[in-house]
């Protein structure tokens, strides 16, 4: 298990941190996705580390940004 | 037809303002509700005068204060 931090950037209320969680939690291989909202902090859980590029396309596509 | 206008203080993206919006337009005889996200203000067409209370109780249930 690898557990990543990220910081993503423009979430404003609980619905933006459902859409992320929800966005992360399709990747292969995510078995857990904690999100701060105030600090923007993301902490994901998965089983081998994730590809950065998959992490940022699954956040932009949510609506926000990782910064 | 009646137009109302509310204000609802609260919301912070656009997931609050379809959260709003879902909400309203569930009440009986709700046609169309527009919501401006920066000043809170919501229109809502109905083919009724609404019941103060059930819109009350309405922007409440989406996690929304009517002012």
């Amino acid at each position: 298990m690898t557990t990543t931090t990220y910081t993503v950037s423009g979430m404003t209320c609980g619905h933006c941190v459902t859409a992320v969680t929800e966005e992360l939690t399709r990747l292969t291989g995510v078995r857990e996705v904690r999100v701060d909202l105030t600090s923007g902090r993301v902490d994901v859980d998965s089983d081998q580390p994730l590809a950065d590029d998959e992490v940022r396309a699954a956040v932009d596509e949510a609506g926000y940004q990782l910064t």
